[in-house]
């Protein structure tokens, strides 16, 4: 046992490469040349979008001119090539009944119910490979982890540890990314490259923070002043064609665009086309914190109908944009004592005889209401659970944001949860501080969370087994005060990569060995280097140097 | 005077945005509209790169397209637009003895001898501006500062601040930039494009860390070895021809590239095409972090006889390949664990009777000497004035890196310092640690470095008045472990930006305030958003909605 182990670390270690790893795999030691007719063909009729997604693999194992991260690039593979057989093409077989069902489609379902398994097999005898699974997105991922497989050396595409056995499927089914796209704004090919980047690691969600304080970039059908008015630039709005392209894109590549519209905080745009429905905006002057986390303060005025009717309905009219069955009513950082000062709130408290609390819950039950006859499922900040009491549907998915300590608290109450701590997987700590006339101040998140802080999460830290089940997935985050398209790439990769092997392989490699910051590294450059190859502006983790020198920048 | 002093803040605050702030300057409050038919013209002559700088600007002046930081973009200026004088020209006159120098020609002059003063007038009476200077170089400010006077809203280009009368001249000499290009490899077009950065910030020494224990990508004539050994790959190499482009490139915009071969220390790849010269190089296995810094190990032998000539050799042909008056030998980190580990060096003490400070102190005698009859001043990173025992000539530059603090010390033994502290000016600090297996470490000189940072930086901060005369300036750096083309305008800009002010405007703004990351704020969003609109990935320092309303996000 222990001899066959140790041999299964040499022979295979060094070239094993997969972004997030496969479940289970074996690896043996023979080269495999790709045939120059190599091609990818489909059992049965393939659907559009996995013809697209068949026509990317051939494009990036052909282009993606990846040498070995080793000393020479793969040189020393040079001399097996001759001898090598050439592999003829790659078989996607469906097991489902019936026709081969989209991408798009299955990648819209609710993520808990989505099958993302395969098995990809590539022989030792010259034979062709195959990916075999039971949906579209199963064979999606068996493409995504085919195109990894391969390098190329001096015009020589190949792998080098034929036979190949791979049976995968996720260990978690929500692993995503948060984009904000208010506090600045990123044009629609900046976010279509993101879903790019985020395919290749398998990701499932993409949670669009659409709109918040600072602007609203979105237009929405019945309320077209919100963005005439709100959005930075009339070039800086996504309009309902956009947003269209944005959920096809995604949904083609096996990604589910979960929008939020975070009520009743972080709302004060809204107040630039209905200043009636916001308390306490800051429309000039200095920023008050004490009635907002950050400037500019605003919030909707909840608690009067009208402006509960206008939210439900604009919930309605943003959520009908959108194909996920999941919708973000938000509901974090709702600050009080902009409420206490708000004479319309006050008055509408007092005639409606309710408290701040129950007026909440009343308001969040409306907005939720539309939502579930929709047939969409509600997700909240982790406040509405854990400092409000408000009345939610067992269903509702909670964001644990604060600190990743919450889960449990979340857990403890029976709702289903989204790792997205701040203390883990916020990508924007650690830029220093950004109001003015700050001197010498540090974010708030400080220190800056690193790909080895993100790896090093453990999805079921405080939670019992009998609450496992309540555990979706989770995400790294990117809030927007000192982003933009200028270093989006640079602060996104190759860091969130990271949770999404987190999520999808969780603690054990294939070959038995416990996940660990140090058996990912050159992992993670690899795919770091194949997403430069790519066009997605990843950053170095490590000098060159010790890229190609596995282990020998440990400390 | 205080309500002066009341009027001065009211009318001119909100449109004053030049980056580095001039001396001084006075403005009025007419708007002046350039003519479409406005041209840049020379009394004289103009050299070549002067007439270069002219098409620059007259380039950025009409493409920039940027519209003033505020609410409306300038909208509000617009009424102003048609009773408007209109700029005919600018005129630049050359006040100095004979034909105009060349702007190339005065950029590699000592950084001490350069002059960059001159005055900038743009009437209220719709007559031609002039700039008028005793320099190349000093016209070639004044271009600098002419063009970020101007915005555009829908098409009218204009300055609403007229009469604006500027006398400026820097603070300190040397304003720099250092960029390390041997753990991370850098493109020729990326050095180019931060050359531009540069100077639109009015820096003088891009400081070229060009090897280090990483790579060699530095084609040197005589040691062809050393690069076809030791780049990372054949494409990552700077040819003689790339050093002469950037060097001329750099000089056209008032810059001079100042070399650094960093010896004894950080010089492990030698050993690839030299072995016999280099001690404890880590060709292979785990690093050991008792006999370097940070992998890999290897140290020049410098009390070997034979490796010493071969270092000043190598010294004397790389500082052939520069224009620069200055050079850099480094001198930082030395291991002594690695030498007293290291046969041929104990060997070669004996031999000669010299102690280890001694042989050290001959070696950088003679590296110097041949820089000396070269007619090039030797600068040295701290440690060969506080750690060793090492006899400098007393016109040695010596760069304070380690502590703000050790600035004193520098000054105390009479030496002429550049700050580049890593408390205040490491660009690279806070990723988090590159080592691998580091888990959860910080990097090691957490944390990040804001901009706010670097420019609370206060350059007589424990200097005497006696040794004021001693401080050059200084530049913010770039160490690449975790850089390279993908995320260098995002790291460097606009962060780099801050000590380019705190070195040409020093302490005191031309209204009289006191410099302060408040003031300055609204006007490195001013220089950002150029830098963007001119091809530099600058990144946002806050959420668009502050950035267009100054004071706003004021905590």
């Amino acid at each position: 046992m222990f001899s066959k182990f140790l041999l299964f670390t040499v022979l295979v270690a060094p070239v094993f490469s997969l972004w997030p790893a496969p479940r289970q795999m074996t690896t043996g030691s023979k080269t495999i040349v790709l045939s120059s007719s190599f091609s990818i063909t489909v059992k049965g009729t393939a659907p559009a979008d996995l013809s697209q997604a068949i026509a990317r693999t051939t494009s990036f194992i052909k282009n993606d001119n990846m040498g070995r991260l080793i000393v020479g690039r793969g040189s020393t593979d040079a001399a097996s090539f001759k001898k090598a057989l050439q592999l003829p093409g790659l078989t996607l077989k469906y097991t489902g009944s019936g026709a081969i069902p989209s991408i798009s489609t299955e990648a819209v379902q609710d993520v808990t119910a989505r099958n993302e398994q395969y098995t990809l097999k590539i022989p030792a005898d010259g034979s062709a490979a195959t990916i075999t699974a039971p949906s579209a997105l199963g064979l999606f991922r068996g493409l995504t982890t085919f195109e990894q497989l391969f390098y190329t050396y001096e015009g020589t595409i190949y792998t080098a540890e034929a036979p190949i056995s791979i049976t995968d499927s996720p260990a978690y089914p929500y692993r995503g990314f948060m984009l904000d796209t208010s506090r600045n704004y990123f044009p629609v090919p900046d976010i279509l490259r993101t879903l790019d980047a985020m395919s290749w690691v398998k990701m499932t969600t993409f949670h669009w923070h659409i709109v918040d304080s600072n602007s609203w970039p979105l237009q929405v059908p019945s309320f077209p002043q919100l963005s005439a008015q709100g959005a930075y630039e009339a070039s800086m709005v996504y309009s309902k064609a956009d947003v269209s392209q944005i959920i096809a894109y995604a949904a083609a590549r096996g990604i589910d665009v979960m929008p939020e519209f975070d009520t009743p905080g972080h709302t004060s745009v809204i107040g630039d086309a209905y200043p009636e429905h916001v308390a306490c905006q800051q429309t000039s002057g200095a920023y008050d914190d004490t009635v907002a986390n950050e400037p500019p303060s605003g919030q909707l005025r909840f608690a009067v109908p009208a402006t509960s009717d206008f939210a439900v309905s604009l919930v309605k009219s943003i959520s009908n944009l959108f194909t996920s069955k999941w919708f973000s009513t938000g509901g974090d950082e709702i600050n009080q004592k902009c409420y206490d000062n708000d004479a319309p709130t006050q008055a509408a408290l007092k005639a409606a005889g309710l408290t701040f609390e129950q007026a909440l819950s009343k308001f969040t039950v409306a907005e939720h209401a539309v939502l579930t006859k929709a047939g969409k499922t509600p997700v909240v900040w982790e406040e509405m659970v854990l400092s409000h009491n408000v009345t939610l549907s067992p269903d509702t998915v909670v964001l644990v944001w604060i600190s990743s300590a919450d889960a449990t608290a979340v857990a403890e109450k029976g709702f289903r949860l989204v790792h997205a701590p701040s203390d883990y997987f916020y990508l924007d700590c650690g830029g220093g501080g950004w109001l003015g006339n700050f001197v010498g101040g540090n974010s708030w998140c400080d220190p800056f969370k690193t790909w080895q802080d993100a790896y090093s999460f453990d999805p079921l830290n405080g939670i019992t087994s009998d609450q496992a089940h309540l555990v979706l997935g989770g995400q790294q985050l990117l809030w927007t005060e000192q982003s933009g398209p200028e270093n989006l790439d640079p602060v996104v990769w190759p860091r969130a990569a990271a949770s999404a092997e987190v999520f999808w392989t969780g603690k054990t490699l294939p070959d038995g060995t416990a996940a660990n910051v140090q058996n990912a590294l050159p992992r993670l450059h690899d795919i770091r280097y194949r997403m430069v190859q790519r066009g997605v502006m990843a950053i170095n983790l490590q000098p060159y140097w010790c890229a190609v020198r596995p282990g020998e920048c440990d400390l």
